[in-house]
């Protein structure tokens, strides 16, 4: 499948070369060029240079034969801008969204967007390591 | 149980809420005294103003009687100290060290540090999403 990513960062890097190295075709959209450097030295998509909320920048990751887009910059209303771009623009059918802020995650989730947030997922993995007496690895 | 968190960021606050709201006695360490604001109004346990890696402020929050330790500030460097202190100087039975760096959290794991990847948490969980067509929601 052919997914785009918007962010760099270390999440996006990581999602990315794991796509990568599972047979996927992944486009991977920052806007800094040393983000680029957190990929695999292998990793065999396209790097785009440029700003993920532009239209013209998510045609030239190949956004209109995208089967899916992930929005994991550092910034919950930048990916959640993108998202709504992707899904309602360019009709994307697996949008999948980071917010940080537990409260805009919960009302985008009511409005139907499909978020992850990793604080809360961080504080019950965390939660449960101290009041479970199991050693809990990822 | 008596927890201490150091870190009173979005994790470290929503940690500290759901651990009090359980019912345990739980104290915060932060240097930022607005970082206590991200606390739900209604918290109950203690918030020391301090940086985490002193013993005496760890003290102040009550180390010596504490039965677990989470280091969720900011900086990885700082959690793998705050750990080792609350580790091999209080002898806190749990202990739990956030790592974002991967392969820092792979070395401190294999050391036998308890640790948390949130960066690998979040790849994978995204990696799932836009592969198997099921709705992931936490």
């Amino acid at each position: 499948m052919k997914v785009v990513i918007l962010g760099c960062g270390r999440v996006g890097a990581t999602l990315a070369t794991q796509l990568d190295k599972a047979g996927h075709s992944v486009s991977v959209v920052d806007s800094s060029n040393d983000a680029f450097q957190r990929l695999d030295p292998e990793f065999g998509g396209m790097k785009i240079l440029g700003n993920g909320i532009e239209q013209h920048v998510l045609k030239r990751a190949g956004i209109l034969e995208a089967d899916a887009f992930v929005a994991v910059t550092n910034g919950d209303n930048r990916n959640i801008m993108a998202s709504q771009i992707a899904k309602e623009i360019f009709h994307i059918k697996k949008v999948v969204c980071r917010i940080y802020d537990p409260i805009r995650q919960l009302t985008y989730n009511e409005l139907g967007m499909e978020t992850i947030c990793p604080t809360l997922i961080s504080a019950n993995i965390l939660f449960d390591a101290v009041t479970v007496d199991t050693k809990h690895k990822v």
